[in-house]
């Protein structure tokens, strides 16, 4: 079966307008979580690798903090997945600091080839499709998803000083400290990515930045509709399609435009960052948010629900939302991204 | 000729540590080049398809001209490729503002999935590679590559205020106002990606931000040598081998550098920072740089020179300092990262 391009030859299909079939799955050999003190507290803190009770994690600032969060889950996941860093060819890697620093610094010292990202919190879904790319397309053997995010250092590059103390409204997210990283590629593992759908930037004129999950809904519900349409599926295709951080106000807003598109997708959703933390407990409003959020939820609870065969498939979709305090403070809107992964349970196959 | 590679299947090669060699040539279907008026006076004044006296580019503020200007160089690209945005499957895309915020809004009209990434002043080795990956790898027939930087949005970003009016040491580089993009896919075509070498992140410790040429050229050097081993290639199998911004300074540690690991480059080399402006004329200083330099030296002045078969196989190799104004800040040194891409006139093949 070949592909219906002209130049370059592939064995895998486009499939519709923003889709991809990989031929062959791509699997997922490893995956780590490294998260802080709060994340540990809530309903998933038995699935993390290494909770961190020290939020600077004995660096200097937040932003170091984050680079060495990004280090020890590159770390982790290299000695789950049983290869040397020598073995890795490229790692996708991003985050939320500006000119995302924290993955310079933090990947540095592993002397690999890296292409940095920069898709907001929807980064780990970027950096997962195009791992996956590079090992379908023959340009390494093993390739690696790594983001992260602080609270600290996010709230100091978007928001407010921490020392300022500001009310934050119900409608907010809480930006997660965490990071998780997989190693795709090799053979035969119990979870691969089957899948992807490119994400398109999405602008519904909003500008709240303590909203985000109205900003990002519209963009979730593009790449979802896009991805139903393009594969031929009905939502019952997925044991759960699993969204970013939209938080509890953006998931209403994504299941209502969704049933407008007649999807429903009641008792088939969650996302990320209600599934991280208590919100009622926690005082995390919303939920949790942030490039580590998606990435470190993946890595901890949702690959090994796959792995285990208790999801057969899965619609892994990170969500951004495309803002600096720039473009915020220049009146800008807040457009959104949402970049989708197809994960299967291998069993069966 | 099948690859190496367990999972996924593939005709493309991996070469040696950090390369990839497409089985099929990815053909350059068009390329566009915007920029400002100070760039119009340099020496390639006459190769750009855009000059804008206007250094808004009609906008409000100095992000959303940059906006503007990757708007008008996809519109310029895709005008040239004959081909409607609905063909173009993935746009990678980058620029140097604060999470990248000049390519969101910049792109969003166009309606396409989006790639962002960061390399810095690399990001256009890394789309052009990226590019090429997906259109070889059978993810899409057609998928663009855009960069952008503006002097202004710049200065702001990293340094100080224009209003300031700071001293500039003869070490700093002037950043370009100027956007290009090029096209990749389709049928038989005069120039072609036929490689790709990876970049790792460089840190020789420099912490001098006004001095990016010494902290980016330990990193030419790395990946400049990677490819040279991984294809068994010498020097002279390459009419040019072009870096992004190193300037006059970067320029002479990297030939030392590269002379200490007996490669001589002594007449092969340029780099796009000195191609652009006049330094002496111009007041430069050091030399162009910027997301737009290379990207905009590429598309006007290189690919054209492939093109007509002057030069037969170029290196392109731009160069990113991996700093941000925080981590400048807080007294982190500047690693460097470049993004190697062969590109070479198909009329001989």
């Amino acid at each position: 079966m070949s592909s219906e391009m002209d130049g370059g030859v592939g064995m895998n299909q486009m499939r519709g307008e923003q889709s991809i079939c990989f031929e062959q799955p791509v699997p997922i050999l490893s995956s780590a979580s490294v998260v802080g003190k709060k994340e540990g507290e809530g309903p998933l803190g038995s699935c993390f690798d290494c909770i961190q009770e020290d939020p600077t994690f004995g660096e200097d600032n937040w932003e170091s903090a984050e680079s060495a969060m990004q280090k020890e889950v590159m770390e982790r996941a290299l000695a789950k997945a049983g290869i040397r860093k020598e073995d890795l060819r490229m790692i996708f890697s991003g985050d939320l600091q500006a000119q995302s620093v924290a993955s310079s610094f933090g990947l540095q010292e592993l002397g690999r080839p890296v292409y940095q990202l920069y898709g907001a919190c929807s980064t780990m879904g970027e950096a997962l499709g195009l791992a996956a790319m590079a090992v379908a397309g023959g340009y390494a053997l093993y390739a690696g998803a790594v983001t992260s995010s602080h609270f600290a250092s996010a709230e100091k590059e978007f928001r407010f000083p921490l020392e300022y103390g500001n009310q934050r409204p119900l409608s907010a997210t809480w930006t997660v400290t965490g990071s998780g990283a997989c190693i795709l590629g090799g053979g035969k593992k119990k979870a691969a990515v089957t899948g992807v759908t490119s994400g398109r930037i999405i602008d519904y004129g909003y500008k709240d930045s303590l909203n985000m999950g109205a900003c990002m809904a519209p963009a979730a519900c593009d790449t979802i509709c896009h991805n139903l349409r393009d594969f031929g599926y009905g939502p019952e295709e997925y044991d759960q399609i699993i969204t970013g951080d939209l938080g509890e106000v953006g998931q209403t807003i994504l299941l209502d435009l969704l049933r407008k598109e007649g999807i429903d997708l009641e008792g088939r959703h969650s996302d990320c960052g209600l599934l991280i933390f208590d919100n009622e407990k926690q005082d995390t409003h919303s939920g949790g948010s942030g490039c580590g959020c998606s990435a470190a939820v993946f890595a901890s609870y949702i690959l090994p629900k796959i792995e285990r065969g208790e999801w057969k498939k899965v619609l892994f979709l990170p969500t951004g939302a495309l803002l600096s305090k720039v473009s915020y403070n220049e009146g800008r809107t807040i457009p959104g991204i949402a970049q989708g992964v197809i994960v299967e349970c291998l069993e069966e196959r």
